[in-house]
């Protein structure tokens, strides 16, 4: 439970006035549902993995849209991986009395390496986790390593779960190749047990190890998978990763600025990562968040209200595979002579509101906390220590870095998936956390 | 912003207990998931408009999974009110030089009267609300009347907005019935902008006024019919609805009980009604919260809890159109030497939990807050006072009356309309409120 202070260090007057740009704030994105419209136009565009033709389709996209909304925009340059999937893989049993011939849905890692034209075939070791692979290392040398572990689903906090089973994506093709493995394959790391494959990245392969291939399993597939291996311990799987990484390629981050009145140069940073998966339309991984923090901007601009501080719209490249975007930025941070006060990043999906989870001191905390009788109006129901986002905390010496906190029920049942499309944003639960960040943003402009 | 004590009622190894008991609670909803399971089961049925022959089905159903779960079940029985749709509406547009032919969607609204063979035809008069019509009353002799005020989607509440609207769906027929006009039509309440209508129930028929039959309108053809008057004042619209209203028929409560083992004479209700429209398959209205409740008791058998007092499922009929269930019980609880401590209800569709709204005396109140520490686990946010349920408001002398609130951005799109099936319902989010429900239901057996 939140402890919060009686006393605020708001005074009534200007409480008053924060309520009535609160209710203005919330009533027009509730009403006009314009970020909802761009999400729209932006998830035709497709996916947008980093170093994509389609990722550039997108950067155009809103680069044009921030200027017709008359923002100041720079597209700041930013080298980023360039790991491409290729051809559709493929996974079939091709040794088994009783499963030969079975396919299997699977989606490479992202950074994985392919394999060759003939792709690897091997018999399969399932194991739950590293200890256990530790204890059987035996028998792994020459086979496919299956990390049949599922995300829990009995933790209330869905990235808990998640936290808990992604470190056989990030780090098994590392622990398998210790041991001789000469594949990986991993149950997708979902609450929803559909057969759609969850990628998402691994860790960088150790150069003292072999690098191997590694992909995600269906969730109903991996139940197959494990259900065929007890029948049969040696059936023979094939699988053909068709991926490669090519040289670095320049993109971008798309940045806009609405300038502060009183002092430009100081800066309130609301932002998401533009790039995605390359499935579904990174609808809400995180296209919505980078939309949302654009609506920001355009909620002051259309409805008058004009902050005291800049406040800073970034969409960051390339966080899912390399966080250069990110990196990037922060450099640019530390050499500025402007001074970044706070910085917000909506990355969680675009659920309903639930808070706002904030480093910073604890003076500073307090002080936030102080603000959600006003904040409550908008759907923000706590203010907590611990956690932000990924991209900004790769700026130094803000006052505060903020993560925003929606529902996660949802979440990982479309997170790095076909599954994550625009038909599974709701436009009040985007358009709420929209304005619970704008109110945010502003606040801090005016009062941290 | 909640204010809570500090000081807890609950000493420490009590809470250890508790938090040892929510988290089982928790784990076995979420991973299980029975409940979803029952829910998909009961929604095959199709929708439970009291006195259907799909609402009996649905009964012997719920009384056969009750039983099957190992619950001493009993059916209340129960006189409820049996109006039918007849054939499916009709409304075209019969007279104009522009729009001649159109056909509009709608849908009878509960308890109105039908049209005889020839359906009626008559001008039309948009009003906005009743004010308008008072003061426009000269011109709505012989008309209908299309009340067209939309759910306002700016509260941030969509149950406000719902309430701000709604009274053109109660009052509209009597109000229009004073002006001699022979029918109504309401845009309806929602905020989705499809075209899908969404029924509801009228307030009963004044006899002193004419009985005129009342539609709700799609969305987008309230829009049309709107633009289309601009454009043509004296257009003339045919309606005709084959609904009627046969005479009262026998229809049952169903109730399940977990027997107390210190105070089993003291009842803890958990609840939701059975009936719904006769739309979709009343998913979340309100066969979810039935559902809900229903694997509270399982829970707490599955898992070997026991608690002191007893905790009774009651799945309501007839909330939609009569209350006859909800009064039926309170009648019986009137008289019944057990005593009511304290009473649950779940109607406000099965989303991610927020809170518990509380009809109680202060320090009662008081009380349940200083549990907040142990329900958070369960994703309560808050408990405050004001406000229950529909069918739990008619057992008097309870100690707390309790209604729960889960997130509601979704629940209107939903409402009394086609859209209310059981696709629509997330796992997660289900099973998180039945968590929550059930552990609310514990400490008001074991504490209150």
């Amino acid at each position: 439970m939140l402890l919060t202070f009686s006393t605020s260090n708001i005074i009534s007057q200007e409480k008053d006035k924060y309520m009535e740009i609160t209710k203005k704030i919330v009533g027009s994105a509730l009403r006009e549902q314009k970020g909802y419209e761009w999400l729209r136009q932006l998830c035709e565009i497709g996916p947008r993995l980093s170093g994509s033709e389609n990722s550039m389709k997108a950067i155009r996209w809103a680069e044009n849209k921030m200027k017709d909304l008359g923002f100041e925009v720079w597209l700041q340059p930013v080298m980023v991986p360039n790991w491409v999937r290729g051809e559709k893989e493929e996974s079939v049993i091709v040794e088994s009395e009783f499963f030969k011939g079975k396919e299997l849905k699977i989606l490479a890692l992202g950074r994985s390496v392919g394999t060759d034209e003939k792709g690897i075939t091997a018999e399969v070791i399932e194991v739950q986790n590293f200890d256990e692979l530790k204890v059987r290392q035996n028998e792994a040398k020459g086979k496919i390593v299956f990390f049949s572990r599922a995300h829990d689903l009995g933790t209330v906090n869905t990235f808990q779960g998640y936290g808990d089973a992604v470190n056989q994506r990030s780090q098994g093709a590392t622990e398998a190749a210790k041991y001789g493995a000469v594949g990986v394959l991993i149950r997708s790391v979902t609450t929803k047990h559909d057969n759609v494959p969850h990628t998402g990245s691994m860790n960088n392969y150790v150069d003292s190890l072999p690098k191997i291939p590694a992909a995600s399993l269906g969730f109903l597939d991996a139940d197959f998978l494990s259900d065929a291996l007890k029948k049969d311990p040696n059936l023979k799987l094939k699988m053909k990763l068709n991926c490669r990484t090519l040289p670095d390629i320049l993109s971008y981050n798309v940045i806009a600025d609405l300038r502060g009145t009183e002092k430009p140069d100081e800066i309130i940073v609301v932002s998401g990562h533009f790039d995605s998966w390359d499935l579904g339309s990174g609808a809400h991984d995180d296209g919505g968040g980078c939309i949302q923090s654009l609506e920001v901007l355009d909620l002051f601009k259309r409805l008058s209200i004009k902050p005291k501080r800049t406040i800073r719209c970034i969409f960051y490249i390339n966080e899912e595979n390399g966080v250069k975007g990110g990196i990037e930025y922060g450099n640019y941070a530390d050499t500025t002579k402007e001074k970044h006060i706070a910085a917000i990043e909506s990355d969680r999906g675009v659920f309903t509101p639930e808070g706002f989870a904030v480093t910073s001191d604890s003076l500073t905390l307090i002080k936030l906390q102080n603000w959600l009788p006003i904040l409550e109006y908008a759907g923000t129901e706590w203010i907590k220590a611990g956690g932000s986002g990924v991209d900004i905390s790769q700026i130094k010496n803000t006052q505060a870095l903020i993560g925003f906190v929606p529902d996660d029920q949802r979440y990982f049942d479309l997170h790095h998936s076909a599954n994550d499309v625009f038909e599974e944003v709701h436009p009040r639960e985007m358009e709420l956390g929209a304005a619970a960040i704008a109110m945010l943003a502003y606040l801090l402009s005016e009062e941290l």
